[in-house]
């Protein structure tokens, strides 16, 4: 299988991000999650023009950054309304102004890799070319003060430290890659100088299953460990070139790496891990962190058109 | 660390269902994802007296939920008001009639386990005892026709069909039991026999961290497997004695056994995985479907409140 996908990853660049035969040879297929479908909507007159898709874990937060978005590229709507595309279901919700969809993916990854798919098929069956994916969260920071925000150099499991994601597939273990597109977390780190009020960092991300246990955490409800233990392996997680933690980026990059989409990891560090468990900074403080990335990020995606426009 | 986490498990049974000696050292506990802590609220008070907790994926079947209970129940809001609990947090949903609790889920192993972690702290400082808490959900059948309400006898890993759970703490893989009671599954079933309606049966349930090729569909984004693979390896499903996949049960199940917290798996089948992978069915009804769970958990909390009732 590893031979197989291989070969399938050859095609990276190439304007078709689904690898998958079967899809061919169905007469309709619906994007059970998302609450859209082949037959019951036209995708590429819907989505058809689509060349950034921004994911980040919580509904409201996708939804500001919508509203962020049609500020930046001057598009507005004068009543502020964005409808949720998905609004059949409350699974995920999904916003677009022009050529940007801003979707939810809820927590873990699972959860992303179930609306990551049907993304992926959906901008198949709209033909989109040329896109981008970033996915805009939040995380806990490893040696960074709260509130910078990191792009991620590499997605790395939490063992190894090494940039794979393994994932069971007709019972067996299968190990991905999940490198991201250096080119452009560099070209997102430009970007942030422009940003004087939070200081923004490139370093690897370890994405776990698990918050509590799973990140190290001394406050879950089950902890069969010391503090002294909990240290030892944060600092390994250190030396190890992390930066931050969260749970989303593995499946997320390799799902990038295997459809040939160009991809990125920003999340801002809501504390640092090396100094305590809990989140409890004030909810002012929270919601402004939460929006350095959304900032970093529209302003990237304004800078790409206007260059894209010039060209034109 | 396999020995120290089975000495804790025989506490089974206790009031404590929280393992964990860090808590008690803590100032305060901010249950982050559900915005609750115990500064901020008063836990006993608002908790003290829950005995029921049911936690199902979607927010909005979470919201029925609560509205079929107090039906139940007889405890109705005359005005159908049934404030959500965590409304500060779009993450998780709450809500509370009596003494039972609905909440969401989202979607994953990694999403169930951040709210059970906190809703297991959540009744160590509500100090609540005799918890029962049932996981109410939609999946895939394996042989059963769509509609089939299926009770976990066991929930199983989808490589070697054993009840165990692997989990990666402080860098390395520690394997959890999911035994679910039996008591309660047969109590379940027993009580199922009321609804002529849907059929009720009892059997394993795989657990998988994908939704797509994690559960042999061959309409992901991604498939490099043939039809062929994908049927050979639902028909070792089945022999293992498997009635449905979702993508919560073992994590679900090895908390319960951690905390000693009584726990069953009640799944809808949304389609028969023998005989296709979308899920295509009219909306009416895949939402009588996802009813069929709901109807029996509801019926068996009336009948062991009224049992307990005639015993005080």
């Amino acid at each position: 299988m590893a031979q197989k996908e291989g070969k399938q990853n050859q095609q990276r660049g190439s304007a078709d991000y689904v690898k998958n035969p079967h899809l061919e040879g169905m007469k309709e297929d619906f994007l059970y999650h998302i609450n859209l479908g082949t037959k019951t909507n036209n995708l590429p007159e819907m989505f058809g023009d689509v060349k950034f898709v921004c994911l980040g874990g919580s509904s409201n937060r996708m939804k500001a950054f919508i509203e962020l978005i049609a500020g930046e590229l001057g598009m507005e709507d004068p009543k502020s309304e964005y409808p949720n595309i998905c609004e059949g279901t409350d699974r995920y919700v999904m916003y677009k102004v022009g050529p940007v969809l801003s979707v939810s993916h809820g927590m873990g990854i699972p959860s992303m890799a179930i609306v990551f798919h049907e993304i992926i098929k959906l901008l198949h069956h709209a033909r989109c070319k040329d896109v981008t994916v970033i996915r805009i969260g939040t995380s806990g920071g490893i040696g960074v003060e709260p509130g910078t925000v990191v792009v991620s150099k590499e997605a790395v499991d939490p063992i190894t430290f090494k940039p794979t994601f393994e994932q069971v597939i007709l019972g067996k273990m299968v190990v991905r890659n999940t490198k991201l597109d250096s080119g452009l977390a560099e070209e997102l780190l430009e970007c942030s100088k422009e940003f004087s009020q939070f200081k923004t960092v490139i370093g690897n991300t370890v994405c776990t299953l698990d918050f509590y246990e799973g990140q190290a955490r001394l406050d879950g409800a089950f902890c069969y460990y010391t503090e002294k233990d909990k240290m030892d392996y944060l600092k390994k997680v250190k030396e190890a070139g992390v930066c931050n933690m969260e749970m989303e980026s593995t499946v997320f990059a390799s799902m990038c790496e295997l459809s040939g989409l160009r991809g990125a990891v920003v999340c801002v560090a809501l504390l640092n891990r090396l100094n305590g468990d809990q989140i409890d900074s004030p909810h002012e403080v929270l919601e402004d962190y939460q929006h350095r990335p959304q900032l970093l990020v529209a302003s990237y995606i304004k800078k790409q058109l206007q260059t894209k426009a010039k060209h034109n």
